[in-house]
C-alpha cells in the first residue's frame, strides 16, 4: 500500500485507540457506521437534479468533501479491522468487473449484466 | 496522492471511459451506486452478532472483500468527477474531529459529541 | 391502527414465529435489514434520470413493487418490535415538520430548513 | 387501503401539494430521500450492542420513532407517485416469501436462502 495511504490509515488507527473506542469496531458496526455516512453524501443530492450535482457552490462542495471523507475513514477501518488490502482488493475487484462487463458488449450502456448476459 | 491509488484511480477512469459510461456518473447518481454497494456490505452483516461478524469463513472474507472493493471504486470515482482529493480530504476531517472529540472527554465511550458538548 | 394494516401486521408476526426468527430481530439488526432493503430499491433507479425513474416497464415495476414491499415488512417489524404506533407515529411527526417548513416560507423550494431558518 | 392509513396518505399529499413539491418527487428523489432516512435510523443504534438497541431511554425512543416515521413517509410517497397499494404488494411478497423459506427448512436459522437452495 502507498505512503499516503499508509500514512492516513496510521493516523486513523492512533485516533481510535487514543479514544480507546476499538472496542466498538467490529466489522458489523463499522459497516453500519460507514453507511450512515454514505447517506449523508446521498442527503447532499437528493434533491437536486443530475446537472445541478455536478456545479456545487462552495459552501457545498466542502459539506461534501467531509461526507466523502467520513465514508472514506471508516472503509479504511473496515479493511483495517478486517486485515484488507483495500488497494488489491479493488485490483483483483476490477479484474472480475472486467470479464463481466465486456467492453464490445457493454459500450455506452447502462443495462445492467443480467440483461445481455442472458443473450 | 500516493503511486498505488494513482494508479488505482487511472485503471478506474480507463474502465469508465472504454466503456461510455462517464455520461452516467454524475455526482448524484455515483452517490447511488455508492450506498447500494454500501449495503451489500451491510447485508454481510445484518444478522450477525458482533462477535461473528469479526470470524468470517473464507467464503465470506471473500464477499466481504469484494463489496468493500466496490464501495471503494464508486467513492474514488466521486472523488474523480467532483476533482476532491480524497487522502487531503480525510486528513482535513480528522482535523476537525480531533478538535470535536478531545481525548480526554470522549475516551472509552461511545456517546455522540451532543451528548458531553452541551457540558 | 386499521384493520388490513393490521391484519398485514400479524401476518407477519405469524411467518417470523413460525420460522422462530424473532431471536434475530434486535432493532439494530431489523434496522440493517431494512436500509438493505431501501438500496436494492435505489439501485433500481441509480442509473435512470428523474424522468426515466417515473416510466417503468412491466417488469421494473414489479422488482420496484417487490423492494417497496420488502421495505414495508421490515419497517413495521421494527414499530412492532419497538411497540411503536406507526400511524400515530408518522401524524405526531407530520405536524412538527407543518412547524419546521411553514407553507408560507417553503413554497416551491427544495432549500433545506436550515437555509431559511437562519433568516 | 385501510381508514387510518389512507387519511395518512391523503394528509401526506395535502403536506406535499401545499408547499409545491411534487416537482421534487419522482421515484428517484424519493428512493434517495427513503435511505437518507432509513440511515438516520441505523445511525440510532450503530454502537449499541444488540441488546442495547431493545432498551431505548425516554429521548432515544422519540428520536427512533422521527426517524421510523420520516421512513414510512416517503414509503408512501413512492407508492403513491407510483400508483402502488403498499399493503397489496406486501402481501403478494410474503406469499413469495413463504414460498422461498419453507419453515421446515429455515426454522432457527439466519443462513440465507441461497445456502440451502443448493441442497
Amino acid at each position: 500500500m502507498s505512503d499516503s495511504l499508509q500514512e492516513l490509515r496510521n493516523r486513523i488507527n492512533h485516533f481510535v485507540i487514543e479514544r480507546d473506542w476499538a472496542q466498538f469496531h467490529t466489522p458489523k458496526n463499522l459497516a453500519m457506521a460507514m453507511i450512515v455516512e454514505a447517506a449523508e453524501l446521498v442527503e447532499q443530492f437528493q434533491w437536486d437534479t443530475p446537472a445541478e450535482s455536478i456545479e456545487l457552490t462552495p459552501e457545498k462542495r466542502e459539506a461534501v468533501s467531509h461526507e466523502l471523507a467520513d465514508t472514506f475513514v471508516y472503509l479504511l477501518r473496515l479493511a483495517e479491522v478486517l486485515n484488507i488490502d483495500l488497494i488489491e482488493a479493488a485490483n483483483q475487484k476490477i479484474n472480475l468487473n472486467a470479464l463481466k462487463y465486456p467492453v464490445e458488449k457493454v459500450r455506452g450502456s447502462n443495462a445492467k449484466y443480467t440483461s445481455y448476459s442472458e443473450d
